[in-house]
């Protein structure tokens, strides 16, 4: 169902952009996530251009975006992205006590999110005080 | 529409978990959500011992648990999360640069979240081998 | 921002709609829901055939019915639907103490949910046995 | 992907939770859910403690809760949470009639939650006045 | 898991809906979406005459009504969704350029809409004041 | 509780954005969405140069894709977004019967993908051999 686009196959716009992942992860191949993608070129080069940009900043360690990242994958369901951020997470020294922690938060956030919407529970006047 | 259940009014159960929270917090009232939530003590109490159970464990230092905590409520868009745990983190030091940092890997992890979906992403081999 | 058509200015399809769910109801007015949906008669018609329907089948009784419409309203966090069908249990018998048990088990499932999903927990086969 | 951690392999605390799962449902072994959230034994513990608390409380009888579940699982879309708690509903007496009644209603809250926030209802004065 | 209804095993009811699928879309055989739902004589039936209803109505062409339901299934990531939807738009006129366009849309909405709800962004009173 | 960033205040590096906003759409100010994202600028002009990359590339028409943009909104419940593309939908030519019918295609998509998912319908293999 799903076509991947291998490095042979593809053309100069698409191979760019996987030069591009190679280099700066230092890895030999792009995960399927890149490969499927690549099926809209335009879409490759702006995904990889807008996530370079955003992991890696500066105020956030490496850890904890790649953290960030895993739980929202967590919280949406998304099977590939719980994988992939897995496998990032733990190259970046994730443990599996911080794994653990991590998913006891989202579903504990899951939770309690729900309990606050169900409520309808009021804003309070401090929070509402800050920017 | 949301009842809020005030000390002066509450029966001992919940005055018990209202204390054990103002005494953890050190803060003289509790916030909307443990008022709202009183209207049912069971479930007052049981979410208060599981939130205390699930922050603060040791692996993860407390700030990058209430980042977590604020990614899932973003991704939830649940208004009410979103303000106390911002306001959570700001308390344990999450400065405005990181702030945007956080959202900005919330709002991308949901942009690639949903493209991993929509393209049907197959699991690289290298991520099934991870337990 | 929305437009609420009332009887007064409803034209003879919206009329009939609203009439029907006056007798069936028992009620002197239609609710909010109706009057927004009703700036799209099809929509308006369609909708009460379809929930007319679906609710009070035979095989549920009429509280059931209106705790599980609760029960997803909360789940997706649909402020209006969580207090119109709050209202609705309510005027079929579900207590304060039934409201809380059953806002407990939305929140609990959307917390087992996460983890099941985080997890990627396989189907047991006594599962996938059922049809 | 997944680690099952099986009873053979497990350590006391994780035994412990095992066997109270086992006697509780009286079922000779537990399901994958239990097995796979073993990997972080707090997590494991907490979430059967809380599990057990929530169902079976006194006002709500064992199908109507089982049912509210499944409801909360299909509209998350969660697989092996629907597989899972089908089995239990059925297993409390949910008929394939109930069933087909409950997914109607889920899917028809599904519909009208969206057209009550794409419209964005007002609620009316009579909801807000309730509790 | 999924018991699946064909022709040959199917009641009057069902068969009545088969047919007029089968007659509306010129097609030899339903989708298996129609087989899963057939369980539920009540809910094939009128699932058919609602979608019926909802597709083909005069204001929009076919080929957008397709692409926005494909929207909204990738934004749901409903695997089977997206992938029925994918067919029916592609038989409809949608290009590979236009299937990579509208996904681009879907995860850039997906995107935005997590940040304006994260930034708890008030509604300008131009919105306000349309209807 | 939200700081926008009026155009007074704001830095160069905001003031190019708003500046590149204002021409291109040719408004006298920009919305609140992007005085809301301009408390971390680094968001405001990755936003802005994505969106404008997405929308407007040729394969699809401008009301088309505003009106995909609306869909999404609406599954995601998001006011704020809800609101500004029924109003950017309109200024390209959505009329109010199309608006209606976008939003029951919505409503009925959130329906059947539930019913997908509830019933485990598996792909059929027409689907799976497509792209």
């Amino acid at each position: 169902m799903t076509k991947l686009i291998q490095y042979e196959e593809a053309g100069p716009e698409v191979r760019a952009v996987y030069d591009a992942i190679k280099a700066a992860r230092n890895v030999p191949d792009v995960n399927n996530f890149w490969k499927a993608i690549a099926v809209h070129p335009p879409t490759l080069r702006r995904t990889w251009e807008s996530l370079s940009e955003v992991m890696g900043r500066g105020s956030l360690d490496p850890l904890t975006e790649e953290m960030l990242y895993l739980a929202v994958s967590a919280m949406n369901g998304c099977a590939y992205c719980i994988a992939s951020h897995t496998a990032a997470a733990r190259a970046r020294g994730m443990t599996e006590a911080m794994r653990g922690e991590l998913l006891a938060i989202v579903a504990m956030a899951a939770e309690t999110n729900r309990l606050a919407e169900a409520y309808a529970v009021p804003i309070d006047q401090a929070f509402l005080d800050q920017d």
